[in-house]
């Protein structure tokens, strides 16, 4: 399956500002570019890339004062699978967790694991390990929170979004993390392209999706506690502790964004034409 | 019945303070008081009372510096009935509800409603309503919370109650609270005495109690979310709309609270006693 | 002084709801009404007045499914004078406070005392007592926390709002009331009409304002930590510990407020108009 | 100068627990260890050991169920001078800044950026730059905040340090590093060891400290919140974004803590001694 993104944002600046994005597709999926995701400004700027410490791409930038495009066009070969289900896929113990994987464990900005230690485990201390323990985390917080956009708030944390019982995907996979990490299952926190493929399109105008992966059986799996079903096509951007590590973009300065649209559609290959190609080589 | 109550207390203040106490029996359980509830100092001090806006009994002295003894020891009679179960009284519609219960609906600072007004209606939106609504909010919170004095904390509110799983006694009934009041069903809460009667002593030692109060069929109605059984032998002191309106002792400046004893005893007539009077009688 | 007050709200309902409103002039000043301020609504509904354990008017109705307009317009005596400036007034020691006054030292809602104590004590310690020690509260919060509409926000508390310092005048007013309070000043909530009167119009629509009563020298006196200057023409018309005691209205079900106006103007008495109907009488 | 340092702590455990311990002296000052700090257990457990993303030495073990002591005794030499005072220390323009101190302008789990942003700009945005800027944060926080190990909570975030003015050294740390992240310098978290060098003794027994570095003029300098004095003598053992990433020991499990020694004594050699081994050796 080939797979159309991209992004075209216009911010406003009224003085010359420095800017962090975390735009790119992962380097994990950079084999996957058909047609690569340059990321282009207008006015045009030097553009200085770099990889943060979690492995993403960053690139920064000096935003002039006044309009500033940023956009970018690519095409992905995905293999149209959905996400891996793996039921048997076992919890670790802790002692066998790889090195690497501990820092999943602590707690970050938006997920206060010693506050929601009681809660979690009151939850689901009973629950089989494992993947099932990962399904039934997810099935709650996808009961436990309603989807909304009126709902989205920058100092959002897990504990708010118990509470609150609304957010947006970013709150959905903070609370999910949040538990998994209670429970000593290391979780980590993705951005990326998720079109509506397989699926029917929703009525809100497309945005980046946030989800997150959870180290199960010797490798990370995908979970995604809002949609709650395997899903065909995401595009990993970045990934982190949180939404404080991946934030598509960081402005040290103040700026009105005045346009952010953000495509991800299957490429649909019109048989008629190949038909003729066919003829053609015929 | 017949029931004993008092307490004791000791503190000890670096200056002349001010206090205000609420440890007088209730006005409504005074007409059952055999022996009345004097309260004494050591030193002894002249001590003003007044009722505050709920109708509570308020005693105000200034302690001196040094060593302040405050106590009582009182008798009531009582009727040795458990807490009155009503499974059938029905909930009010808000436009029929009294004007005085009204304010029993609104938030208050341990009591956020609206921050758990989504958590109320997402858990008991389907309850039956009345009397078997309330006791679905009790067995939550019953459930929910785990009782430890090592949890008390003064600034503890029904939110964090939510998330922390863990409270005591006012914390169980912050939270019930609450929640009864997010489905607009008045609810005050309510201090006093209340012994191991009827039960198996408990480990801990005796404290005053706190409990909460509901309007339903045209009455108040006792609950307790954290014993969530009917109890023999509560003695009201006070009621408000949560506990910051009826703390036991405000003091106006440091102090330590050096000994704090409470009793709660029934007190059993001896028969072969009272045999022997009525032969001398005779 | 005449001053003309009134308000236009149009809420529109999915269902028959019950609300409550507090939008009378407050009883303490109902002797100056030269126009009463009844309330109507359209469509003509049956209210209900109660007042409440603070004195307030309150007025009871059920909302009809659909499009509910609700309006005053009266007329107000007023001595035309600014706030009382009583640099002398002096604070009075807690015991020899009156009793109504002590539920105004403790917390409530929106006004943490507990935890806003040091910071209290440790800004405010030594400052001169009485009246002096609330102007520099005032000129703290007032320099402190930066007026905005899109700062408004339905749970801010008085410990919130140190953090953010962004608010709206209720705000400025549950910080400033809370600190008092820490200080062992009484200090309760107010709202009303306070128009542009011998100040320079704000651009902003006119809304109601929130103010705050302290009690010094045996009587209280009102302050304003959002304009921090004496103001002509404040017509009270609900006093309580904060905003969650005197919210203009309540309403027991979602709805949606189409049209918010509020208006307080000083009737200009045109002498050349006056001259005419002179004449014409002559 | 040489430094003894040391640690010696006995836990409880009721099962066998996995742990993580961040208790080595930091690679950076590895070369100036005389005596090596190797981490002993009794009884004795096979340790591992890693680096974590940030450079620092984790040592992984499963405690068993019972009595656990870890500790160690080395040796290390050190400059003897106070830390670094650069008054002209500058700070970097955002889009100067090397890559890897990005991380260190961003929120994390104790340092809400976005929620001090507005206390930031509003107390230090008229400091002069650089080094005065980031002293000017530390003697704000040093007399904003009093010191008391009561006051220690896991959960305490540099916002309620800002309202509570109460906490130890992490809170003091805490708070400074997020007002200097808000001002765009980049601020990381370090815990080591800091004895009563060149000060008078405290009265309470020793513990790990901690305090944080600031990039200026191209390199990471100390600061000290708390003491707020230059100090002789700090042994760093990790750094990180705050306390989340470096805690002293994780533990995967229940556990009692029963014994907590910490010790960092300078060796003073007596000449009298070296004076007699020399003639011993002649």
């Amino acid at each position: 399956m080939k797979i159309r993104i991209g992004f075209e944002f216009v911010y406003d600046f009224v003085a010359p500002t420095p800017m962090v994005l975390m735009l790119n597709v992962h380097l994990s999926r950079a084999g996957d570019l058909i047609k690569p995701d340059l990321i282009r400004t207008t006015p045009l700027l030097p553009l200085t890339r770099y990889t943060d410490g979690f492995g993403n791409i960053c690139t920064r930038l000096t935003a002039p004062k006044g309009e500033l495009g940023i956009f970018t066009a690519a095409l992905v070969s995905d293999t149209g699978l959905p996400d891996v289900v793996a039921p048997d896929a076992r919890q670790h113990e802790v002692h066998e967790l790889p090195h690497e994987t501990l820092v999943y464990l602590l707690g970050s900005r938006y997920c206060e694991t010693e506050r929601l230690m009681n809660e979690a485990w009151a939850r689901f201390g009973k629950t089989p390990q494992g993947w099932p323990r990962v399904q039934a985390i997810c099935d709650f917080v996808h009961a436990h929170v309603r989807f909304g956009y009126q709902h989205a708030r920058a100092t959002k944390t897990a504990a708010e979004v118990v509470i609150e019982r609304r957010g947006v995907c970013r709150d959905f996979a903070h609370l999910a993390i949040t538990l998994c990490r209670c429970m000593n299952i290391p979780a980590r926190y993705c951005t990326g392209y998720l079109g509506d493929i397989g699926v029917p399109p929703e009525p809100d105008p497309m945005d980046f999706s946030a989800w997150f992966e959870v180290y199960l059986g010797g490798r990370w799996y995908t979970f995604d506690a809002r949609h709650n079903v395997p899903r065909i096509g995401r595009i990993v951007m970045a990934r982190g502790r949180d939404a404080a590590d991946v934030a598509i973009s960081t402005t040290f300065g103040p700026n009105t964004l005045k346009r952010f649209v953000v495509r991800t559609d299957e490429v649909v290959e019109e048989p008629a034409q190949l038909d003729l190609l066919e003829r053609k080589v015929a």
